[in-house]
């Protein structure tokens, strides 16, 4: 089915950024076939679908590289905690007691929020992968998967965990149309043994899929490591050759200008979580100098349980405002800058720029349509800005994902949002005997 | 006509930060007359209008107590640049040619966008308040007003603009059946000279209003003072007896201890403006130190034009975030206090704690009515977490300002939105010259 979408505002986030006044976007069988002026009524017959949208923006699906999906059921369960108490005594004994069924609706859960919020790709770290996968498969979402292995165990549990890693990267990669890729994830540099992480470089070389790792989010895990191998976590990692891998850091808080230096020579892409970041009061990431230096830097929101929402609007617009003030430079992280490290930045964080991320023909048709009708959308001077700084995920009217058309009118098309809402509600109070409001 | 809704949860924001589960709130003649657990259905019978709210949450009307209402006509016009060039060159310019329609469209598109995202009572410091006035007589918000004055300028328009000032916050002290009340504006320490900022504050205290004054947004105008008068901005106020009169200042970015104790000593409330704050570049203000000095901190939007929407729940979070990441403390400012700057530290910071910004019995009946339906707002552990860590505005259902319903399902029932669009999309393309998309 050819698809055409006209009358919209276009911004492409192509290497040029165009934004196109009176444009359109058109689509088969889940590929962008045109994008640019919106076409004459003779042209415009020769769609099977077409969509006037007029008064509405349009632009490449959003691209979230961090998550932790499933622990949307831990949303809200303790706040306001220092990070060690948070973590000992709140999270983990919750997290040790998740079987299959609190990773399938946990995770159903956190994809029904982020295609509602415009989210059309997620990057997910956690256990019970298949769950995730099969939520994937089915709702029509996109998503680079990997079971996040943490080694500070005996040696037959390291074996098995990295086991688990492989056959899930193995079987999952290239999976529901293409639309899963898949990665190996030792969790961080201070929750595995250095042999451990080079077994799981060595098995991600072997399965031709990149890395993903939290990377120096505190200051304490960094003076751990200064501690525990005499270097800093970057150096140490490169020595551990994880950087000769595609490799895609999570959170990179503390980092020396060496260590910049280091990610920028090695191609490494940060993604960068300003949300969970300020909320954990892990630290502000120098978001500038990466850029400055030519680091990808992309958006994550981390696990709704350090966030609290899987909300990508709420991420670009902590990024462009955030350092602006952390800095006291005006123009540090423009809006488009913002809207590049939620879209084409991401695409480049989960190395597939050929394929996603922009809205260019021959892309995947992952896109967001929005609503400009709010009063906080007027006057309509310029999209880039409005998206950034004053929209809201509510302003998504509709969501493609591979020419799919997965939310309309702010329902989740591919989810039974009820039952949803009753598995992860059950679930929720059952795992922490607490009574919900 | 007394109505009850039930089956809520109620945050009350009351002394005791009371959360009541399965409550309910009742109110006639625009004043609450009922906060508790839900009545029996022989009590319910006993209500004229009985609204069956289960599963959602009601809190207190936000309060924002900063903000250029009708610069929402500038949204989006300029980002990016350099405070200066975005004042001299792309702000003051435009607004120098606003006349009374600017401002009556302009202030109405802003009022419009408030009353949906749950806010019940703004400040507004600007020129030709006449307009704003109406609209917030019209509109059925709660409003301080004040005509802001800058004193640049030859000593008869300094005159004129005094006169203005009183003339408007007397003609317009209590009106709306007491929704509007004034306060005097000297604008700045760095725009109004010394003996005009006195004049002001004695004009306050024959007129018996509060004074509302920008204070040290940005690290520029602290040197200026400091170059012109010898001291810093605080210690030059205190000096002109500004601090004798209850006094509202806004941003507070850059403060020393002795500023910040000064301002604790003669209770001078605080206007955060976070978001301003950032995308402007002016810095971080001292939140956690001015809380723990016992000075009241409310928030503040600041202008459309820089920030750039009037969203409280944004704020609410960027407070409770921001402060936490900039100080590496996850203590600081807890959900709970954030609510609390956008409530009743709101009301206290116009000094109106005794009839708004908390559901008490006696209070004036502004109330939010929150649906908590959505993905992001499960599981439901902890409703104070949500509101500020995971919430958006468009989960705003119903608004109520002193008992009469404003908004419901995202419809503002008092303005023909359609129309404020119009007007304000005319005035933009007219005032600038630019082509709207």
């Amino acid at each position: 089915m050819k698809t055409l979408i006209y009358g919209v505002t276009v911004i492409t986030a192509n290497a040029a950024f165009d934004v196109i006044p009176n444009g359109a976007v058109a689509f088969e069988n889940g590929v962008i076939t045109y994008v640019g002026p919106t076409p004459d009524e003779k042209a415009r017959a020769a769609y099977d679908e077409v969509l006037d949208g007029r008064g509405g923006v349009v632009l490449p699906g959003l691209i979230n590289t961090h998550c932790h999906a499933a622990m949307a059921l831990l949303r809200g369960y303790a706040d306001d905690l220092p990070l060690q108490a948070w973590l000992e005594e709140k999270m983990w004994p919750l997290e040790a007691r998740f079987t299959a069924e609190h990773v399938r609706w946990g995770s159903l859960l956190a994809i029904a929020e982020m295609l509602k919020t415009g989210t059309t790709t997620f990057v997910d770290m956690y256990d019970h992968m298949d769950e995730v996968a099969r939520n994937v498969e089915e709702t029509g979402i996109r998503a680079v998967l990997c079971r996040g292995v943490i080694g500070l165990c005996p040696r037959e549990v390291q074996v098995a965990k990295l086991e688990e890693a492989k056959a899930f990267a193995r079987a999952w990669r290239g999976a529901a149309d293409g639309r899963i890729t898949t990665m190996m994830a030792p969790h961080a540099p201070y929750t595995c043994p250095p042999d451990y992480i080079r077994e799981i470089v060595d098995a991600a070389a072997e399965l031709d899929v990149p890395v993903h790792i939290h990377l120096s989010e505190t200051a304490r895990e960094v003076e751990q490591n200064v501690r525990d191998y005499g270097v800093r976590p970057v150096e140490h990692l490169r020595r551990l050759g994880v950087f000769d891998r595609p490799t895609l850091v999570a959170h990179a808080v503390h980092l020396t200008d060496e260590e910049i230096a280091i990610l920028a020579e090695h191609g490494v892409k940060v993604s960068h979580n300003p949300g969970s970041n300020l909320k954990l009061a892990s630290g502000i990431a120098p978001v500038p100098k990466l850029l400055a230096k030519g680091v990808t830097v992309s958006l994550g929101t981390d696990s709704a349980a350090s966030n609290n929402n899987l909300d990508l609007f709420e991420e670009m617009r902590l990024a462009a405002l955030l350092h602006k003030g952390h800095t006291q430079d005006p123009l540090a992280v423009p809006a488009a800058e913002a809207l590049k490290m939620a879209t084409i930045y991401g695409a480049d964080a989960v190395f597939q720029r050929d394929r996603i991320g922009s809205l260019e023909v021959g892309k995947r048709a992952d896109l967001v349509l929005l609503d400009t009708r709010a009063p906080h959308w007027h006057p309509h001077y310029d999209p880039v800005s409005h998206v950034v700084y004053a929209a809201r995920a509510s302003d998504v009217r509709r969501v493609y994902v591979d020419g799919r058309l997965v939310v309309e009118n702010g329902v989740c098309l591919t989810i039974d949002e009820e039952r949803v809402r009753y598995e992860a509600s059950r679930l929720a109070a059952e795992l922490t005997g607490r009574s919900l409001f």
